[in-house]
């Protein structure tokens, strides 16, 4: 079962917006045991779009294009791909009555541009967009299954899962193909490597290293006669790959750090409050991504100015004056601080020099202090490179990083 | 002149790693004036990758191939090539030197498997690494120019700007082109495209609006024979569309809302404090991402419980039992309170639910109140769709949008 991808869009091929559509694709393909060969990526070009289908549908088995289903004139995929097949578009009223309820929905009506959204190749069945008004489309040409998805990432990530990994799944000459992506703390990726070394040499099942946005994974894919072989040689990796790596592996697949610390916090009863300054709220922002962590987070305050770090997370002005405001001691009275304003267990303080400005020799740009407060209080120096996101991002990692093992060791103690 | 980029690795179609390559080269050839039509992605696969090469050098001038130079047996590319052009590779003892000299100036001597690196395409000219042992490569066949680059990022970058750029720059037939990406809040890419349905069939240049993150942007390119009459055009098209669209653009290119609003801000000399619930501690990172924000910036509090929202913002428990907490009032008494917590001229208030739990027949999810305290306090009821990383950015997204709208309304009167 050979499969291709097809992105379309100018703003692609003028490098204004990074492809993540295609790679969440072709991981989805991967983990359904499907081998992708091609990926390609066109303009909103009606000629090449149509070569790109006609290709494509000549030389795989299940084509997935993104983009271009939308309501204004360089929307082309539906009619490249009629053109592709020689079918001309039809008006469909069921499509249509869809689009006129998602709209009524949010108190409005369609414009007239939105008519287009509503044409369908013949032979082709309209996929219900519930989270925009471009449906959709799933066709069959010959041996070849043909999808079109919308370019919103919200859009085709739901409408991938709730409508074509289903018909996908049940197609027949899947390789049966398991993988699991292991995912590491605390560890670069050279160093993991060389703990590893005679494992990565493994052809069946492979592992691969690879870095995640500040840390480091390990894919292991097997393939097997069944599922349970291919199940058992991935299971058996990660036995060998833990037992390398002991205390570092914090997840698996789709579980973030944010996932896994809000896990133990809600299993332990647990509440956490945290007081950010370099990090500017992108703790809190990760901590509350995840759904029902009003469960056990209770605050976080972003204070910018000192005055507000005494005024009210209880900073002394003296600590302030003695060690500055990127310090050790600082971080500490923070962590202490809000976790005593919002009477939670745990208390986590952040700050430090994101930049670009603001460094000097003696706190360049880059060093942060990050402390927990539970039973005790812990300070940690950090030294972070990157620009200013990339070292927010990387404090907000190593303070979940130490969430989780602080959460390991103590958790019972602290309840 | 048509160009065509060829991403080689089997990582990408696992979609194991983001293709930030292609973004990158695609971005430089449009600043080059060069059109790139077509990017292909093949896997470390001899047949495909020279199938890859055989038609790229069938329909474009210039073919740019990254990934697949280094040591190991998986990489192909130039075997690829080479059976492409059906000319055997050659050891080239100079590309073997620069090799061993890299290596030398480390204090290390290259393995077996380097020498792989130094094989080369006939006719071929090695592009020396700077950063790494894969030399590259520049040949022309026909009328053709191709370029092998390595994968690694840093080495690509290196390589294309210091050896590639200045041969493309030399290359007849380019266009000059100009494009200018205007950015658009608070109106829908349906409803805007209506109201510039005839810019829209302009051929130079032309005008195609596309859905970014939470909003609506509008990119016009233009092509001429100089530079200044390309950057007329793009001129001349911008006062018509921001004709058209009277108050709706607030900024262009990589201008954001954080940044434009900060700039406002800093300009009035008017400092800002938000209080957040659903939407987590975003508004605030956003807000924070700004490089200087800590000059008009002072503080966030994200108060997920009722309790915290009434001891520390002061939102009377009357007005949260009465209205519940996601409710216009609490938006307005959240506002008023962070504005007078942190004596700041301006406060913002979030409250409403994010999902996928804790919605209801009254108050489903999606439901957002928004407040804006200044010299008055205006609330705003939004209804948002997505998933709950959805609705907190586009919450966020709002907030700027009415922030924005509010500085240009009342700036100088909050001084």
């Amino acid at each position: 079962m050979i499969a291709e991808l097809i992105s379309v869009g100018t703003e692609l091929l003028l490098g204004e917006i990074l492809d993540t559509n295609a790679q969440y694709l072709s991981r989805q393909l991967a983990d359904l045991g499907i081998n992708l060969h091609w990926r390609v990526t066109v303009g909103d070009n009606l000629e090449r779009c149509r070569e790109a289908f006609r290709q494509a549908m000549a030389r795989s088995e299940v084509v997935i294009a993104c983009g271009g289903l939308g309501p204004t004139p360089d929307d082309l995929t539906r009619q490249a791909l009629a053109a592709a097949l020689a079918r001309p578009l039809e008006h469909s009223a069921a499509a249509w009555a869809e689009i006129q309820s998602y709209f009524a929905a949010r108190g409005s009506t369609p414009g007239l541009h939105d008519r287009a959204q509503a044409l369908v190749v013949p032979g082709g069945r309209t996929l219900p967009n519930r989270l925009g008004t471009a449906p959709g489309l799933y066709l069959t040409a010959g041996p070849t299954h043909v999808f079109l998805l919308p370019g919103p990432p919200s859009e085709l990530t739901s409408m991938f899962e709730h409508q074509v990994a289903p018909v996908l799944s049940l197609l027949p000459g899947r390789a049966v193909l398991r993988s699991r992506r292991l995912r590491l703390a605390g560890m670069g990726e050279s160093r993991v490597s060389q703990l590893l070394e005679p494992l990565l040499a493994s052809a069946n099942p492979t592992l691969a290293p690879y870095a995640g946005q500040g840390e480091v994974q390990l894919r292991i894919t097997a393939r097997g006669q069944t599922e349970q072989e291919a199940g058992r040689l991935v299971e058996e990796m990660e036995a060998q790959v833990r037992a390398a790596l002991p205390g570092l592996i914090y997840g698996a697949d789709g579980e973030d750090l944010e996932t896994v610390t809000g896990r133990l916090l809600g299993a332990y009863g647990l509440k956490l409050a945290v007081a950010e300054s370099c990090t500017g709220g992108l703790l809190s922002h990760r901590l509350t991504n995840v759904p029902g962590s009003s469960a056990y987070f209770l605050l976080s305050v972003v204070a910018y100015s000192d005055q507000l770090k005494t005024s009210l997370l209880g900073v002394p002005a003296r600590v302030l004056a003695e060690h500055g405001a990127v310090s050790a001691e600082v971080a500490t009275c923070m962590a202490e601080g809000v976790r005593d304003l919002a009477r939670s267990h745990l208390g986590i303080g952040v700050t430090g020099i994101a930049g670009p400005g603001g460094g000097s020799t003696q706190k360049p740009v880059g060093l942060v202090y990050l402390a927990l407060a539970g039973a005790t209080t812990r300070a940690h120096r950090l030294l972070l490179s990157g620009g200013r996101e990339d070292v927010k991002y990387r404090a907000t990692q190593r303070a979940l990083v130490e969430l989780w093992r602080l959460l390991q060791a103590e958790a019972v103690a602290l309840r």
